[in-house]
């Protein structure tokens, strides 16, 4: 029973403790994991993981996993930093970025030859994961793994929270998620500036639309900036997006010009 | 009993009998009234309502309510083709189209003096009401009513199920459903053109931005033309959109620019 929980319970340590690792470490803790963080901004005062100030410190602890929570602009800058040679053995380097091709390819270059590397992104947020992770969609690439146990033990923090795991190249994700998730957020701060509100007389359509605004607003406009910026796939999106606007508006002023013929 | 049932069943005729009348006539025939329709296509093959291809006939029939239900784009013209001295008693004219200043302005200029007007908007479609009413919002202005009985018999129908009843003018209407369902048409639409589908890394907002999609893309182009050109409130909105995606754009330009020059 002991030698159970120990073979199941993780040491993970968090670099980047901003909202989204927040909402992750209470799922980790409510499973028994041991947490950790450490992040540019004290948080010391938060309840749940051990918080470190120091970064040599925080990596001499000797963690399984090590989960790079960064924000996408940041993760280079805070990847080259940190100090893996106060690693005490190899450990997965799991990061949750939004975008996947860029911090797998700085993961690639910067973590020691002997620890593991797995690119990760739950499809959800603290605002569409806050009744639970069921159904809800995770993306993952074994980039480099070796100790199949760890890693397998860090994937099943969401397979067991029922989570749709699917396994996807970092490059397939990103051009998928430029069409959905990055097309969504540019919706969402669209009609943020448009300051659209609900109305006595909504639609159940317009009621979605209130809800991605709502939604997009909550995140940061980092997130929204680095999906555009490191994301090679979402320039093309913008473009798509503009010349659908223009084929719409198009066709109604093509029509406008019809009626007015007609009557 | 028999004096109570011909109390609440109302007579009802319907002109311009395309999906949206089809579905509204389902529940009014559930609800026991007697439907009767006519269209500019043949219907009289259709199950339901009796068909009538002649249109002076089928205003003799001496209906309580005749309900307009033809394209925004073709009131004007159908309304004016009405022979309205077919009437055998003063009638209430409702229209059910989704911008109201324009067909108010046509039914109190068309519609003989003894009969009544009453403008209303369904904020639902054969789509989002498929599992019933319940909750849903149904506009109305009563625009000229004397007959008290026979337009809130009318309005009960919808009340009946559970529609919110929200009472408004013609013109407070257009004003809002320019910045809702237009909007969320027009959103509908250009993800139509981007030809944006399922992924199998969907986020739950993502989600929704597709079921806009498919709602819309089950409207006809012809709604959506009418509620851009019959709603003057509509042109506004469409300029509000093209400068918020010129703003969002704008900020992703500037950030990448500091980006560049930051690496
Ligand atoms: N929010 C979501 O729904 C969601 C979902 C899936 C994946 N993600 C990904 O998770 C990561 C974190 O997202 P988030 O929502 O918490 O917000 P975020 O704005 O993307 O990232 C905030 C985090 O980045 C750190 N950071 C920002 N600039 C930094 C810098 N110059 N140097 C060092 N650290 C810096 C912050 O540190 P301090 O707080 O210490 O200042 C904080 O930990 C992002 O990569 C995002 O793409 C988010
Ligand atoms: N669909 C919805 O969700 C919804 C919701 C609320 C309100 N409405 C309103 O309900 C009305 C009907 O909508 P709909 O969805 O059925 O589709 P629609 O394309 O807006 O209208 C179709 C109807 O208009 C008639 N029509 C079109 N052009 C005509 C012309 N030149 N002359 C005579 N009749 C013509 C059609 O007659 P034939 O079929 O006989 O050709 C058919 O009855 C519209 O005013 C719409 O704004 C629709």
């Amino acid at each position: 029973m002991v030698m159970g929980t120990s073979t199941r319970t993780l040491n993970i340590g968090i670099i980047g403790f901003g909202p989204f690792a927040q909402f992750l470490a209470e799922t980790m803790i409510k499973q028994d994991h041991v947490v950790r963080a450490t992040s540019r901004s004290d948080y010391s005062a938060l309840l749940g993981p051990k918080f470190f100030r120091d970064m040599e410190e925080f990596m001499k602890v000797g963690h399984d996993v090590i989960m790079i929570c960064t924000s996408i602009l940041s993760v280079s800058e805070v990847v080259k930093s940190i100090p893996f040679h106060c690693l005490k053995k190899p450990t997965l380097f799991a990061d949750v970025l939004s975008v996947k091709e860029h911090p797998r390819q700085i993961l690639l270059q910067e973590v020691p030859e002997d620890s593991d590397v797995v690119c990760t992104h739950p499809m959800f947020g603290p605002e569409s994961g806050k009744d639970g992770w069921n159904g809800l969609n995770f993306m993952y690439e074994r980039v480099r793994v070796r100790d199949e146990d760890v890693c397998s033990r860090f994937l099943n923090i969401f397979e067991s929270e029922g989570c749709k795991m699917i396994e996807m190249t970092c490059e397939e994700h990103d051009r998928l998620a430029a069409q959905s998730q990055f097309v969504t957020h540019t919706i969402g701060r669209i009609l943020s500036e448009m300051q659209i509100t609900n109305t006595p007389i909504d639609t159940k359509g317009f009621e979605k639309l209130v809800q991605v605004k709502e939604n997009t607003a909550n995140d940061s406009l980092d997130l929204y900036t680095g999906l555009f910026i490191h994301n090679r796939f979402a320039k093309q999106q913008m473009k798509n997006l503009e010349h659908a606007l223009e084929r719409v508006k198009g066709s109604l002023e093509a029509s406008m010009k019809n009626e007015d013929g007609h009557n």
